[in-house]
């Protein structure tokens, strides 16, 4: 796979940002117009992706297709190249039951292996091979294998070779034993912590402020729990920047845990924080805190 | 109350500790040795407190009833000295929804004041005086304000008299403007955060021990979230020692939350995660991992 041609669906901020990667290695990597938002183009264009028109034509074409999408779409992208025969990753923040659903939507009965009883090319559909994205979107020029860089976490047993399609770039890719799912598996427990913390501290502070001690709680933080209150500032900026995205993650990160016998109630709580910040693309901590305490904007 | 003689319901760690401080400054603290243990007798012992033999004879001689107890136990210590007619101090982790509930039980109506209707003395009950203690048992010998030492956070209308109780002690106060249940509110809101996470630490870790991927999430936490693993076995030792306690505290974090109209699963799964704690006084993250995944422990 020195020279690879990839599909990828779709360009979004992270997407984009890992085709990127891709391209500037001299791979090829497709993407699709059809029915996609002019800011989905631009992304495109930016980082030197191939149109290939539609997703018939780039599962025809491609070798390996790669989904980088909001949790909730995973499954609907894979079906929509049923039929690819080449290599399908997964690389989105899905529970390991998600990921193995998404397997059997591309066909791949999770080892590669032709299936029992079809005919033909002996090929019943993809290889499937389950990522996990953690970090930021990769930047050029950044540094593989620092703390605040990109790092895809791959399993199934053509990990490998995807593995080998990143090497030089910034997107550090780390192989996970373990069959399908446990890539996944990594990115949930790595954000069960990072996001429902997030979660976790607007709500203790919306839990003070609806009943008339934030200040205090506030004072407190100060002094026994130093950086709390910034933090609590700095998740209310992701959140309403990006938690349009992790309602469904969280979800899936609930799924995971129930799927594990444990308890999946911290993440939809998570889930019901992030669906109550506004979607404004920035906020403000008292904006968001007003949003989950109910609060009139005016009062 | 330069002398002031306390009624202490009961001296459990924290309450021994309270206790002390009190008899160090020359007030009188009674306690009840009537069925309790060997080792709350010792406890009551050391912290210098008097033996008042009964509720009844406690009650009867107080002039101020100091409740430090477990959260599930709040309700029924109070009404164990109803007709008290001083200065009732719940000082429990519990929601303002519970130490309303506590408040009416001592037959405080909330402001202190005598209820419509009642005839005979002009006083219906205790005075009501809202509490919750933040940071560790406070030391002999402690310095008030310090990060790591003692807070105990007091609303209600003679909330100042109480606080004056502690002056000089290791004990600091705080007194939080606002209604019966705004003590109360502080305490959940802060433990929200501390304890919360400390059970959401130990259920990401779980996650991935239970998905076959704990070494894995490990080493990217090592890279990305410095500390976190050291986090997660503080948490489980935390957890052994003291998690018997923390189900019912988060279940009053919880039902804080749902009052508030937030979503209280954190603290339900929170509480999930410490009843499934090994309740063994000490044990080791090996150990406590374990239990929460359910795995036998000679496997």
């Amino acid at each position: 796979m020195s020279r690879t041609i990839l599909g990828l669906l779709h360009p979004g901020e992270m997407g984009a940002a890992v085709g990127r990667c891709l391209t500037d290695r001299g791979h090829t990597v497709l993407w699709v117009s059809q029915g996609r938002s002019p800011a989905t183009a631009e992304r495109a264009a930016a980082a030197a992706l191939t149109d290939a028109g539609t997703v018939a034509e780039l599962a025809r074409r491609a070798e390996v297709v790669l989904s980088v999408c909001p949790p909730r779409a995973a499954r609907s992208v894979a079906e929509s190249v049923r039929g690819f025969g080449g290599v399908y990753v997964d690389a989105n923040a899905i529970s390991p039951q998600s990921a193995r659903s998404v397997a059997r939507a591309v066909g791949a009965g999770g080892t590669g292996e032709p299936e029992a009883g079809r005919s033909g090319t002996g090929r019943s559909g993809a290889v499937f091979v389950d990522g996990g994205i953690i970090g930021p979107p990769p930047r050029p020029g950044g540094t593989p294998g620092a703390p605040d860089e990109t790092r895809l976490y791959l399993s199934g047993e053509r990990a490998a070779e995807i593995a080998g399609l990143f090497a030089g770039t910034p997107v550090g890719t780390r192989i996970v034993d373990g069959d399908i799912g446990a890539a996944s598996a990594v990115k949930m427990a790595y954000a069960a912590w990072t996001k429902g913390t997030a979660a976790l501290v607007l709500a203790a502070r919306a839990l003070a402020r609806a009943t008339g001690v934030e200040e205090t709680l506030l004072a407190e933080w100060a002094l026994s729990q130093p950086g709390l209150a910034g933090r609590s500032g700095r998740a209310a900026e992701s959140a309403a920047a990006k938690g349009w995205r992790w309602d469904a993650e969280m979800t899936e990160i609930a799924a995971s845990m129930t799927g594990a016998g444990l308890p999946g109630g911290f993440h939809l709580a998570a889930a019901e924080i992030f669906r109550r910040v506004p979607r404004a693309g920035s906020a403000t901590v008292e904006q968001v805190l007003a949003a989950l305490t109910g609060e009139r904007p005016d009062q």
